[in-house]
C-alpha cells in the first residue's frame, strides 16, 4: 500500500546525506496520507546507502507497524505526536546535524537574524526545555513529541509559519505540506543556525531582523501574496 | 533574443552552486546588453538542477519582461537599480553564502586585512544601513538597490574599484564586467570573509592592509599597469 | 593468513578517508583474531590511494611481523597494549582527525553535551595526561598505550562503555568489536567534538548530559535492552 | 626542455585544487633543476582546468624565461629568492590557503601545538614581518622572498627543518625536495592552522609541544634515525 508516498518518502530520506545533514543512519524522514491515517517512516537504523523504498514501514495513528518487515525508526513515536497535534503536518523530518545540535546543546534559540531565515521560519527558531527524568525513561519518544507541542503552545506558535524546532541536547525537528518539504525546512535550519553562530562570534549584540522586515520576506513566500517563484 | 548572452548569463548561474556559494535556489545572476537596453536573468525560484538556458528571462530598463514564459527573479528591481546607475557594469551576482551573510547581520564591513581581499576589492567591503519599514513595505527590492546606491555615494566609493557589498541582515550583491566576473567576485567576496572572521576571532586588534599593500595588490591585477596573468 | 581479516580491516582503513577522517597517510586501522593470538594492520605510511588489502601486516602479541613484506603501522606497539589490556577490544583506529586533535592541544575532554554522543560514548571521551620526557625518548609508542590505560584505571572507566580516548597533544585512538566499529567510533568522536566546540563558544556555561538522558540513549543502542536498529 | 621536471611540477601543481588549497588561480608551484640552473614554474593566471604540462615556463637563475609561451607567475622572483638562499630546496609551493591567511593576517605564528604539526615542522610556523612602503612599492616580488630569508636569519631557523613561512597579510610559502613535497608541506600548514586556531579557542593558555614531543615526532620522521614508512 501507499506506493507513491513510499518513493517520495524514501527520496526525500535520500536527500538527507546529500544535503549533508546526517552521518550514518542519524536521521529519518515520513509522510503521511492524512486519508488513510497512516503513515511510512525510514526503518531503524538503516544505511542510507542500502535504504530501498520496499524497506519504508507504514504505520498507523496508534503507533502500530501495519506493512513492512523492518522495525520503524525509533523516533516514530514522536512523528506520531507530531502529526496527531499538528493536523496540517504531511512530512517530518529529523536529523542530529552538527550546528542545529551546537544551539540545541547550548540551550539557545535560533535566532531571526538574516533573510534567509525570514524567508523560511518566521521567527526565532525555539529551543524546547530539557525533558525530567520521568519523561525520559518513561516513553522518551512520546515525551520527546510532547514537549514540542509544549513549547508551541507555551510561545503561542503555529506549526504553519514555524515549521521546525529544536530539541535541547537532541537535535532539530522539521515538517511541512510533505516529506521533501521537511528536509528542505531541516536544511534551512541547518544553514541559519551555521550563519547565525558567525554572527553572534562577530557581533554579540547583533540585532534581530525587525517585524517588517520578516514578514516582507516570510509572506513574499508564503500566502495569499506571496510573489517568489513560479505561479 | 540574446541568444549568446544567455548561454553567458546561465553558465555564470551555474557557477554558484559549483562553486558552494548556494543552496537551492538562493541566488540569482544576470548580464547586461547595453547596446540593446535589456538584460537576462534567472527566472524566479527554478533550481540550479532543472535550469535551461532557454529558461533564461530577458528584461528592458523599465523592467518589464520582455521575452521569457517565466517570472524573473524577485531581485530583478534591484539589478534593475544598480544596471541603471553603475554604467559600467554589466552583470550581477546575488548570493546568500554564508560568511557574506554573517558579516551583514553583525552589521559589520568585510574589511580588508590580506592580499587575496586587495587583489580584488580596492578596500573594506561596505555594508548597508538596515532599510526603514517605509522601504521594506513599498518597494522593497528597488529600494535593496537604492541603499546600494546610497552607500556607494555616502562614503565616496567607486563602482569600478568596489565590485560588490553586503546588504544589511540580507547578503552580498558583486558585479563586474560580465555575469561570469561578477559571481567570480561573489567567492572572492565569501573567501575573505571567512579569511576575516577567523583573522579577527585569534586578534581582534589584527590591522588592515596598508594602502600601499592594497594599492600593490589591486594595480597589479588592475588598470594600466597590471602584470597578473597573460598579455 | 587471515584473508578474511585483512579484508575487513582494509575496508575499514579505506573508510578514513572516505569519511574524511585523514589526510595522506595520518591514520591506521588493526583488526585482531583473539581466537590465533595475532592482528592486523596498516603498514606505516602507505597512501590510501595505492593500499591493497595484501599490504597489510600480521603481527603477533609479542608484536613481531609473522606475515607481510611491509613495515607495520609506526603504531603498532600503542595498538598492542591496547589489545593485551582491553580484552574484548577486536578493533582499533587511530587518526588524527581536526576537531579531536583540537580537544586534544587544548587539554580538555570532549564532554557528553548531546545524544548523539550519549548514543555512543558513556559519557565525557577522556583526555590523557602528557607524557614524560622519559615517557616520549623510550618506548614512546608503548607508553602512549600505557597511558590510554592508566587514565582508564584513574577514572574508572571501562573500555566497553567508552570506546575512545583522546592522547594529548596528539590525537584520538577508538575501538571496538570489530575494525569496522572502531571506525564509525571515530567518526562520531570527530563529530561530537565538533558539536561540543560550537556549543562551548554559543554559551560556556552549556551543561552536560543528564545521567538519565546519558542512559536512555546509550542503552536504546547497546545491552540487552537495546531497541534501535533492526533484530 | 627538462619535459620530465614539468610533468612533477605540473603534476603538483593540480594537487592544489585537488587538497582544496585553491580557489581559482591564486596558487603556484615550482621546481628547481639544480645542475641546470633553471626552474619551472605556473605560468600566471591560468586556470587549473586548463592547465597543461606544456604551459610550464622555464627560468634561469637571473630570473629570466628562457622556455615557455606563456608569462610565468607574478611570483617568479619570490620563488628565485628562495632558491637562491635556501640551496636544499628543490620545490616551492605558494597558496591563499584560508587558515593559514587567517593567521598571517592576525600577525601570528602558527604555534606548534600537536603532533601532525611535529611531524612535519620542528617548530613554531613563522610569520614575517609586514614589508615596508619601500619594499611593497619597488620589486615588491623580490622583497617578498627577501623578508622570508631575513625572518629565518633573525630566528636562527634552518629552511631544512622548517619548510614553510606564512608571508604577513598575504599567505604561506612552503617547499622541499621536490615540487610535490612542498605541496604536501602546504596542506600540513594549512591543517595544523586549523587545528591551533580551534585549540586557541578552547583553550588560550593551551600549551605547545615539548621540546622532547618535538624531537621524537619530527624525527621519527626525518633524518638518519627516521623509522617512520617503508625503507
Amino acid at each position: 500500500m501507499l506506493e507513491e508516498l513510499k518513493k517520495e518518502v524514501y527520496e526525500a530520506n535520500m536527500q538527507l546525506p546529500k544535503l549533508r545533514l546526517v552521518n550514518f543512519t542519524w536521521g529519518n524522514v515520513s509522510g503521511i496520507d492524512r486519508s488513510k491515517g497512516c503513515f511510512v517512516i525510514k526503518p531503524s537504523g538503516v544505511d542510507y546507502e542500502q535504504l530501498q523504498p520496499s524497506d519504508l514501514v507504514v504505520v498507523n495513528m496508534n503507533g502500530d507497524v501495519i506493512e513492512g518487515k523492518l522495525k520503524p525508526s525509533s523516533d516514530t513515536q514522536t512523528h506520531l505526536v507530531i502529526y496527531k497535534k499538528f493536523l496540517k503536518v504531511c512530512g517530518i523530518a529529523h536529523t542530529h546535524s552538527p550546528w542545529a545540535v551546537s544551539f540545541s546543546a547550548a540551550g539557545k534559540d535560533i535566532p531571526v537574524m538574516n533573510t534567509t531565515h525570514a524567508d523560511t521560519f518566521y521567527g526565532d527558531i525555539p529551543v524546547t526545555r530539557k525533558l525530567t527524568k520521568n519523561e525520559i525513561e518513561n516513553e522518551y519518544e512520546r515525551n520527546t513529541g510532547n514537549v514540542i507541542i509544549e513549547t508551541f503552545q507555551d510561545r503561542n506558535l503555529s506549526p504553519d509559519l514555524m515549521q521546525g524546532i529544536v530539541v535541547r541536547q537532541h537535535g532539530p525537528f522539521t515538517w511541512g505540506k510533505s516529506a521533501s518539504d521537511a528536509v528542505y525546512n531541516a536544511k534551512v535550519l541547518e544553514s541559519v543556525a551555521e550563519m547565525d553562530y558567525h554572527t553572534l562570534q562577530l557581533n554579540p549584540n547583533s540585532e534581530k531582523a525587525d517585524k517588517y522586515l520578516l514578514d516582507k520576506h516570510y509572506l513574499r513566500k508564503h500566502g495569499n501574496k506571496a510573489y517568489y517563484g513560479q505561479k
